[in-house]
């Protein structure tokens, strides 16, 4: 097997086959199989977003997948932004259809002149909702699973305000929410607003969180897009405020997809498999009991109540497979789960039980009367140290460059003038991408690498997914 | 506004729309809009069928929605079955496919090449998985919310297994949770096995849940078909047994969909709106204050802490709009939402609450203090009587009849020899369509009202949806 320093993406294709998180032998490429495994993962994150979704007063929709191209084509940014990459249905039956539609790429043509129905008044306002979908892009580069797939599972939230300030504070709502989803998915990022030249299509900005990968990129795991009312104009988005006029919405939309669950895998995994954090791990702990000739019956029935006491705490996987030990550690470590308990006879006799952390070395016993507790403070614990980790990789893999020949594998700062020109320049010297510069801005002093000019922020660059 | 009594169907469009569960407005026939409302009220019906799944051990997965051409046609009878109401994608960016892709009507074709891959030996059986998703059907008849759409949301299990026998087990599994979910829902049915001719495309047998509509029309809500090897010899999903051979599976499929809110919708909706469920009503108490001029403040304030008690019991909306209260009891009356609490001077000054069940008329006052016990024995009457009203009607429009001739707006049961001429003549006959026979066989002693022969069991005419 490849390993993550010498091959990160070789390991990371055969790691996720040996966690069984996805099957990606359907046949068509970019559209893989959730297998019941990578499904509870996934869906564990979208549980995260729509308890955040609750808490900030989102409601959950579900919109047809078809948009006709009539409604495509209305916001021309949009439509050239994606009109290169979405897949058209043109027959049903045997029927050609009049008005081809595409499978959504994203929903705002599908919502907005919704949207334009259920708005009268500045009463309806904000309209916050959202929704957890399969979205479609035609995408050409190389697939690989979570990270580029061509069916993908998204997140979605849309929402509509009296004016650009109230959309304003909805972004910054949802990068409250961003920091907190990162810390349970042991995601850190950096918050990036994008470049004029690669925001959104039809977006008036767009900030999006970028991971850092051990395969030397960066990975964009969401995006908070404000919207103005370029949308609203084109799908025709008002309503009637206070004084009596009528005016457009503005709108804000916020993005995030199964990318979050390859960063997990991206960041954490190492030479033995996958590590998933507590938070959204389908298993938390594994019971392996460690049989002896002559007393098996005595070490599984131990074994069984201890799993049983546990799985009523946290999710538990009682393991009493006829296999060796051996083999059952190997599986369980591949698919990432962050606990692991063994009960033999010398623990039995001990009365401890012995635990193996996913994200650590060596195993050490804990007392067996206080397993419940103890689990939990390990889960914890490797919670909270998961995120420690990639926190402080995230740092070091941050660096400051005075000049473009200086870029290295890393997240690249330097100081730019924030002009398209210089912009393209430093991409060009550097065969990286700009990511854009930090928000919320920065106090920053520096002057732009290429032309010299004083600059109001720094510029990262670096190698992307 | 249409009644029920005078004309079911019209009425049936109102009542969808007054109770905001979808709107119809989206630009493409037969593709709804899940609106916040209808949306948690399918989720909580998905909630009953994934809690049933875990009891059953099934595991929930997600296949991709587009099925190449070449996949899709490799049962015959499935592609002779669905060839004519399938949508392709042909079309991805500026390119044409190679090979055209189907939105999936249903997932056989999906899953099964995958499951040959996931089968290897008898030690991988039963396999039981499920999953929610859209599935698309180009239904050239008249499209209705719920009932007769084109993006439809729908829950398939598909179950493998080392033998018919086996597989028959499932299937009297699937018709257990039939029955539950049925009374939770308030759907009652009849089970039939359909006649040969009406089976799923690629089906051994099909059975299916027939449920009665005041439309005076049966509408099928759930289906369970045994395909025994048909669809493994066409997608060559095999087992080594234990003694070595290789043998093909036999498989089982269980199929609902929102048709199962649209039957709620058709038995229990009133001229003044629908009538939820209490197990699956997104709201299932909503507390309306009764205001009195310079007590406003007191009254509110009381109606917030009744809500607050009430809500960490049940799920309970507190109505303190600026309107009328006649204008709030209109507008839920017309959500369906099972229990109205409502709180006004006189009702302060008595210790009471006065209470109105949506299924009935009327008011009563019931003590302040036992409140949170009172509304969870209301609300599981309303749950008892709904079904024992549905399934009155039920049975009530099951009718015994000896020839064709004496066939009413009802289920007409006759006597049928079970061949097929015999079965189109009496279909020919009343204008009806046969759903099947009583599944499980009942004893029966009559005679084919066609031909005279003795016929093992009745048939079931009915109109349908």
């Amino acid at each position: 097997m490849a390993t993550k320093a010498e091959d990160f993406n070789e390991w990371y294709n055969e790691v996720v086959d040996k966690a069984g998180l996805t099957d990606k032998r359907y046949p068509i490429k970019g559209m893989n199989v959730w297998t019941p495994y990578g499904w509870s993962a996934m869906t564990r994150i979208d549980g995260l977003m729509r308890r955040e979704m609750a808490r900030t007063g989102h409601q959950e929709v579900s919109f047809p997948l078809l948009v006709p191209e009539s409604e495509f084509k209305k916001e021309a940014d949009h439509i050239r932004g994606f009109g290169e990459e979405v897949y058209w249905v043109t027959r049903a039956g045997k029927n050609e259809l009049d008005v081809p539609m595409c499978l959504r790429p994203t929903s705002e043509t599908a919502m907005y002149p919704i949207f334009s129905l259920w708005i009268r008044s500045h009463a309806d306002l904000p309209l916050k909702v959202f929704q957890i979908v399969s979205t479609f892009r035609y995408d050409t580069k190389q697939t690989r699973a979570f990270l580029r797939v061509r069916e993908i599972h998204f997140f979605e939230a849309h929402t509509c305000h009296v004016d650009e300030e109230d959309a304003e504070r909805q972004v910054r709502q949802d990068v409250e929410i961003m920091d907190l989803l990162g810390r349970e998915l042991c995601v850190p990022y950096l918050l990036n607003r994008r470049t004029d030249w690669d925001k959104f299509p039809g977006a008036h900005y767009s900030l999006a969180a970028d991971a850092w990968t051990p395969g030397g990129r960066t990975l964009q795991v969401a995006t908070i897009h404000h919207y103005r009312d370029n949308f609203a104009k084109a799908y025709d988005v008002g309503y009637e405020a206070e004084d009596g006029t009528r005016k457009f919405v503005h709108q804000t939309t916020y993005g995030m997809s199964e990318r979050l669950l390859g960063a997990i895998v991206a960041i954490h995994g190492d030479d033995r498999g996958v590590i998933l954090p507590p938070a959204v791990a389908p298993v938390q702990v594994v019971v392996v009991p460690i049989p002896e000739k002559g007393r098996q019956d005595e070490i599984l029935q131990e074994s069984r109540r201890l799993a049983a006491e546990l799985a009523e705490h946290v999710r538990t996987e009682f393991d009493e497979r006829d296999l060796r030990p051996g083999a059952k550690f190997f599986e369980w470590e591949a698919k990432g789960v962050p606990l692991r308990l063994e009960l033999g006879p010398r623990d039995l006799a001990n009365g401890v039980v012995t635990v193996a952390r996913r994200d650590a070395e060596g195993r050490t016993t804990v007392p067996r009367t206080d397993i419940v507790t103890t689990a939990r403070d390990l889960l914890r614990q490797i919670q909270h140290d998961m995120y420690a980790r990639a926190e402080a990789s995230l740092r070091a893999a941050t660096v400051d460059i005075a000049a473009p020949g200086e870029a290295r594998q890393a997240i690249n700062r330097i100081g730019w003038c924030g002009s398209e020109d210089c912009g393209r320049q430093l991409e060009a010297d550097t065969g990286m991408s700009i990511l854009g510069t930090p928000f919320p801005r920065e106090p920053y002093g520096g002057t732009c690498a290429v032309c010299g000019k004083p600059a109001d922020a720094p510029a990262y660059l670096a190698r992307t997914y």
